[in-house]
């Protein structure tokens, strides 16, 4: 495929699941349907407020859901950091950056190679990111692990650290980029930043500067230095320079809590000041999103995780061909017609009737429902050119039919399919599976997990790695996980 | 001085020159009073025009003015990155970054240590900038060399490139900063962005690309990745986090270039495009000042150097005193008193009678006068504890009175010296040395750079880097002024 098709489709790839979730708040229930009037706290202490609570918060502060979430985020992580650790993107990079990394400090997962921390967590950064596969917290569609799990995973590999602390510092930085998006999001998004970059360097200066154990004044330098380095605007989606972009923040967030750590200054009021981020970055904030709340109401605990390797908009189909097909045991020849009720968006984003090559797939509600019918999944290996070009699937997609209904929400589905028997089976869905209502279960975690890394690591070690993650609170050294996770 | 007294006068230091420069274009009298209306060039090709223009020039192509004001900034960066080398800002990054600096493939300006590319280009950046004392393009008050030349004199070293084509490359770095940054100026800097740090990434992107060779879509990519590494924040001024900004613009540019050499791709569109670069950061642009007169007319040219280490205010009236002296012989105890008729910008910024520390001096028309007529000058040193408890200097401000006087425009003063003999000397300024229509000499340069290194080189030294940077374009090895420039 010419580099500029490809790009398109990247791009469309890439805004399929925005425009989704931007055109509704409906897949965004804890989000306000509308953001609270324009009022503004006071602009006073936000940065030092969220510096203190960083530095003074504690492992066994965490409620047992956010801990369990924290748990969750870091394995979906790893996973699609392993997944994406092989795609030329990340050769790319590596070939690079190979000649400036310093020391060894830090492993690339799925690889052999290691760099220098800040390099490393830049390209893990960017393997997380490639299929665009990773956690979402859906209020601010910030990609939340891929910032500061790069940066702590990278750090923890350079400076010992337990596994309860690692996990602590993970659902700070987590809590702190999603706290600044919230506090500018839509708007800030809307303009043309890509969120994930703007906030996560924030994410990842919090953590980094966790583990570091900074003081509060270094904090309030550490958030000042990662406000200076925003990363990542919306025009680059669809090529390389998206997944550019958590990997760079993650890069850029331990560079301010390093060079924090040996007391370079910063302003102490670089969120709020009249110049500060707030105010140059975004035409509305709201700092009560920042400061309220913290330690009670944790958006660590907001984060999904998709089920499928494509866009949101076609999760609610997928998710009711899987259920119908693995309820009734049915197989792709005994299939008349499938009937889907959809909702306008479905078709205008992903109307593609005949795709040729996988990314296309991405953008074809015809092939994914079929595949998701013959295969039982929706993972990348369903959106490869082998999967698009199957002629099972090939003639499966020809008897989908998606029929724009009035009523159906974006998050929904109304799927039908006849057999040509002439039994009929039904499935509405209401919110698919990956959403905040029906969140992924721990075991279809591990399944989108060994989808991804079979073929990179061998069984037993993916085994092994995922092991590692669930007991995270157990170990002694956060890095066994990242030691677990490279390839052999 | 308790940290945060210093850091208000930080501050102050570093507003005082642009509030002056904002305050009327009479200091730019290059660029129109007022801006062209908003109608808008059509945002078509815009990055690509511009990497096309990169990746096509010449040295040859260079008009013989602008060859010498490319030497000229080189020279007087080289000045301020060596006597910024000692200050405790570069101490604390170099101990900070030293753990995770990969091969030592380049030097720091006046010390010993050797860093990676990026890294040392990220610390000459921090050491250039320190005094704010290096070059202002005044259209738009971007300090070009900062980023350009730390980023391809570190990568000089790792990659040998004549004196011409380092020389091609550093114009076409400040020409394409400075084209983007008037595209956007002065809104983008309005709202709080530290256009040094964020139009500069891009001129760091585009020479060390050069010095690279990519070729024309390598430098669309190089750009796109520089657009999504936009670095610093007004708030920042007074911290240390100041000179931070042109460092990381170096590094990141450098991050950008050698990506994009390696084909990782980004947008093509990256500035021109709906969300990207210009729409998402400045309210206002204007495509034209990108691409109009390439090759034709030269930002490059309107490069302009402080003769005086403080705000741009106080530089006609310490013009006028170190002429007087100079003309005259003038001591100080032959001095009754000294009256300046001035701009109000200059007591309301600088209308401190009495300071105390060196630093406080820079807001002191009283001090900078006094000490201009006894030293003849007004460097680092002149600011300097030392040169502000001097009892000579403390007894003769007392005898300075600075009044507002109607028609006096900012970069204007009106000075006279009286006697106790009864004789007296008068002075009007009407541009001050350094502005574009009374440049620094040459010579002024010399003494500018031997002020700046002497202590930190050897006499002998000193000379030797001055004598490399004004025969740049005819040494085989650019590299060859970095290795004079370092300490030994």
């Amino acid at each position: 495929m010419p580099i500029t098709d490809r790009r398109k489709l990247l791009q469309a790839a890439a805004i399929a699941p925005l425009a989704a979730a931007a055109q509704t708040s409906a897949f965004a229930q804890n989000a306000p349907a509308t953001k609270p009037p324009a009022e503004q706290a006071p602009a006073k202490d936000i940065t030092r407020t969220l510096a203190h609570y960083i530095v003074s918060s504690h492992y066994e502060d965490l409620p047992a859901n956010v801990r369990k979430e924290g748990v969750r985020t870091l394995l979906n992580w790893v996973g699609v950091a392993i997944g994406g650790s092989h795609h030329e993107t990340v050769d790319i990079a590596v070939s690079a950056l190979a000649p400036f990394s310093g020391p060894k400090q830090a492993s690339l997962f799925g690889r052999t190679e290691r760099f220098d921390v800040m390099n490393a967590a830049f390209l893990n950064g960017v393997s997380s990111h490639i299929f665009d596969y990773d956690d979402t917290h859906l209020k601010t569609i910030i990609h939340p692990a891929g910032p500061v799990a790069s940066a702590i995973l990278a750090l923890a590999e350079m400076q010992p650290v337990s596994g309860k602390e690692f996990l602590n510092a993970l659902v700070l930085g987590v809590e702190t980029e999603c706290r600044i998006g919230n506090s500018v999001y839509p708007e800030h998004y809307d303009v043309g930043w890509h969120i994930t970059g703007t906030a996560g360097v924030f994410g990842a200066a919090a953590a980094a500067g966790k583990l570091l154990g900074l003081s509060e004044q270094q904090m309030v330098w550490a958030l000042g230095l990662a406000a200076s380095q925003p990363v990542g605007l919306r025009e680059s989606f669809g090529s390389m320079n998206k997944s550019f972009n958590p990997g760079r923040a993650a890069a850029n967030g331990i560079f301010a809590a390093i060079l924090a750590s040996k007391n370079y200054t910063s302003s102490d009021e670089m969120i709020e000041a009249k110049r500060g981020w707030a105010n140059t970055i975004s035409t509305r904030h709201d700092y009560r999103e920042i400061t309220e709340g913290l330690g009670t109401r944790y958006e660590a605990a907001l984060n999904t995780y998709k089920p499928f390797a494509c866009g949101i908009v076609m999760h609610p189909a997928i998710d009711a061909a899987v259920q119908l097909r693995e309820e009734n045991g049915l197989k792709a020849d005994q299939i008349e017609r499938v009937d889907l009720k959809v909702h306008p968006l479905v078709l205008e984003l992903t109307g593609k009737k005949t795709p040729q090559a996988g990314l296309e797939g991405k953008f074809s509600i015809y092939h994914a429902v079929a595949v998701a019918i013959i295969e039982g999944a929706g993972g990348e290996k369903q959106f490869s050119d082998r999967a698009v070009r199957d002629p099972a699937v090939v003639a499966l997609r020809a008897k989908v039919n998606p029929v724009v209904t009035q009523g159906i929400k974006p998050e929904q589905v109304d799927l039908t399919i006849v057999l040509k028997d002439g039994r009929t089976f039904h499935k509405f869905i209401q919110h698919a599976v990956g959403s905040l209502e029906v969140p992924m279960t721990d075991q279809q975690l591990e399944g989108k997990f060994t989808g991804l890394a079979e073929g990179i690591l061998p069984v037993s070690r993916i085994r092994q790695v995922m092991d590692l993650c669930w007991k995270v609170e157990d170990i002694k050294d956060a890095a066994d996980i990242t030691r677990a996770g490279v390839a052999s």
